[in-house]
């Protein structure tokens, strides 16, 4: 035994398709969600866990359109007295109509007898003081003049549960008197990195380590996506240090997310430890990079019955860089989202047309980091790839907003190709 | 005079086209702009202020590529010792060549003088303990290590001066052992809403009244683009009362956006407190909605010598919520982020498919709130209205994910013509 003689030759799991493993993820993520009330300033990027229901007209009030004058729409175009005014937000008027009408601005309440608004520019001060000429007529009863309820009907569903909320949505809150708004919790994600090489950023490294990498980017990724992001660390390479981090995960976290420790060297202890105190629903997916892509569950009384807990969703991402960026993309954005309420929570898809000759890969399917942007001259939306693709290689990562969806094939994909894209980032 | 009868009747501000205010806005926002260090923790979405250098090679030291065994190439398939093993962040090994290997595991350091990597599938336990065979060796010199530098060098420049920060990006920063990240600051932007008409949301409407929906949207509009929100609250339709706020602006904010007193009722003072304490550099814009959109910069001692300021930008936005809706995409948010050191502060724009017929508007281009997303059978990016385009209904931006620039004229577009659109959310 040891010595680096009988070690993992083969792995046990079966290789699972992309589509599959995406599946089986959010099916797990299928718990009764909770909702949470928060304060409009923060609702920004949450989704709604409740209908939204106007609590009143608007406008609540017949409102004037424009700067003008409220008028009897009948008595039309000639010389009028002005008898008073009302601002908005100010009621204060006199008399409309038999040869009167008040100054009104815009949003101003329009007075009872008035039956339309002639704006300010149909309109010039007549010889007599107090008086003006109304030079064009309202062409007809309610000329400028929005009546109560046009925009919204008290009652009306304004907001449904599960859509999201950004600027013009909390406009609409604000604008029904909604304060404190119901939305999905958001899923608090643990972020743990795995491996004797690690360091952290900004310290010396020793001979035989490199910097981790992958817990900054993943903790920056789950923030992105609306996740609550936990840092816990970098685990060494034994049973127990990961033990415990799972332990930790179990308090503080709804998801936990690993990486590294998921090939077959003799210090890869996620994937058995995972199997020893949870289920692994797969440990090897169809795809290029992230091939030993691990997804398990652990039950609520897995380490002890003492430790308060719930079920835990745990993703073990492989080590290399380049792999957490593209199984991030695919499996966890998407489960983040799903738990955080969103109705669809996938990357949008779009084809693109190829700027350059792409090698397919013959065994697996390959998520290709490119850059998507529309292109004048197409009038398409094209891609370039981001370079060299190897899996460490972050670089290939850089800028990335798509990755390409390349089949498995043993052949060269031409120019101009359509492929299919998955947006991750803003179009350029 | 008063009396609602010598009220404004006509705007001094000559129409700017909006191609021709976006570029006054960004011109004026022409400064130096400052940069500061923020932790690798807190620098998602921001922008490099300087180049990012690798301080060293990744990897530091030739790494295996797999879990294997570190060969001498040329020696070939055969029966092998394993002296010892390098897993990864642990150094010890013993011997590799004359019939000796080590076993090592992926990212660890391979022993000097191996050449070549021979990935465990390659191999099986030998009869004799101890041993390996290796069924398969290496193809050639070099077989899966990867050499130092392969992904990064030494002092190439990793990231660049005006690039943005994700996901890919914090990974590279910590790669490259950066912990304290150069980035621009972000711009103060403060929010005022003007009208003796508002309330805030969640208190009682009294007759006349309306909840300002405008402060809350544009609060949570300034954070989704990255800029720094600060809430002046609402200023009543008063000479003095605006004056505070403005002077309040100059010691909190980068940037000024107000909202309603810009049309030309009597108690629209934004305007000309613009003029009497700065320069208003347009104050109507050819656009539906927006017309009367207003940009001016105050000097930093206009209020008072005392006061501490430098210089400011101040865009007036009209009262009416989608007003201020559509003009923060078209003008405040490319603003706010050529301030945060955006290289391409505005929004992309792709040519779409209309889903259905849109009445023009003779004398207006118009920018129509729409849903952007990509048909499947069309194999195109579609767009369908939003509804009823009234500029008070905000209903008509929820969910909106694209603005449509639809040119001026007196006609009906039809089904399936392409136009341009705005993308100011991710498509569908
Ligand atoms: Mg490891
Ligand atoms: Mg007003």
């Amino acid at each position: 035994m040891g010595g680096g003689v009988d070690v993992p030759r083969s792995s046990s799991y079966p290789m699972v398709e992309v589509p599959a493993a995406v599946d089986i993820v959010l099916s797990q993520a299928e718990r009764v969600l909770e909702g949470e009330h928060v304060e409009l300033e923060e609702v920004a990027d949450r989704v709604l866990f409740e209908d939204v229901l106007a609590q009143g007209d608007v406008p609540p009030f017949r409102a004037s359109i424009k700067d003008g004058y409220a008028v009897v729409q009948a008595e039309g175009p000639g010389i009028y007295d002005v008898s008073g005014e009302v601002t908005a937000g100010r009621q204060s008027h006199t008399a409309v109509g038999n040869g009167k009408v008040v100054y009104v601005t815009t949003g101003a309440p329009v007075p009872d007898e008035a039956d339309a608004v002639v704006q300010v520019e149909w309109t010039k001060p007549a010889e007599e003081p107090g008086k003006i000429e109304i030079i064009t007529g309202a062409p007809k009863v309610g000329h400028d003049i929005r009546p109560v309820g046009t925009d919204v009907k008290k009652g009306q569903t304004i907001l449904s549960a599960r859509e999201e909320v950004h600027m013009a949505e909390v406009g609409l809150l604000a604008t029904c008197n909604v304060r404190n708004v119901p939305v999905y919790k958001n899923a608090r994600v643990a972020v743990l990195s795995t491996g004797d090489e690690l360091v952290e950023a900004g310290g010396e490294l020793g001979f035989g380590k490199i910097v981790d990498s992958n817990r900054p980017m993943l903790l920056a990724a789950v923030g992105s996506v609306g996740g609550i992001p936990v840092d816990l660390g970098i685990a060494t390479d034994e049973e127990q240090a990961v033990t415990s981090a799972f332990m930790e995960a179990m308090l503080k976290s709804d998801v936990l997310i690993t990486s590294g420790g998921v090939s077959m060297g003799n210090k890869d202890f996620i994937k058995p430890l995972l199997a020893r105190y949870g289920t692994v629903h797969f440990g090897r997916v169809m795809m290029k990079p992230g091939k030993p892509l691990t997804f398990a569950t652990i039950e609520p009384n897995a380490f002890s019955e003492g430790v308060p807990s719930s079920r835990k969703l745990v993703i073990g991402l492989p080590g290399n860089p380049v792999s957490c960026f593209v199984c991030f993309h695919l499996v966890v954005s998407p489960l983040i989202r799903k738990l955080s309420g969103f109705r669809s929570p996938h990357n949008p898809r779009v084809m693109v047309r190829t700027k350059m000759e792409l090698k397919l890969d013959p065994e697996r399917p390959e998520y290709h980091r490119a850059l998507v942007s529309w292109d004048v001259g197409q009038r398409a939306l094209t891609a370039v790839t981001t370079g060299i693709q190897a899996s460490s290689r972050l670089l290939s990562a850089r800028s990335a907003n798509g990755l390409l969806v390349l089949p498995r094939a043993d052949r060269t994909l031409p120019v101009g190709e359509e492929v299919e894209a998955i947006l991750i980032g803003q179009i350029l």
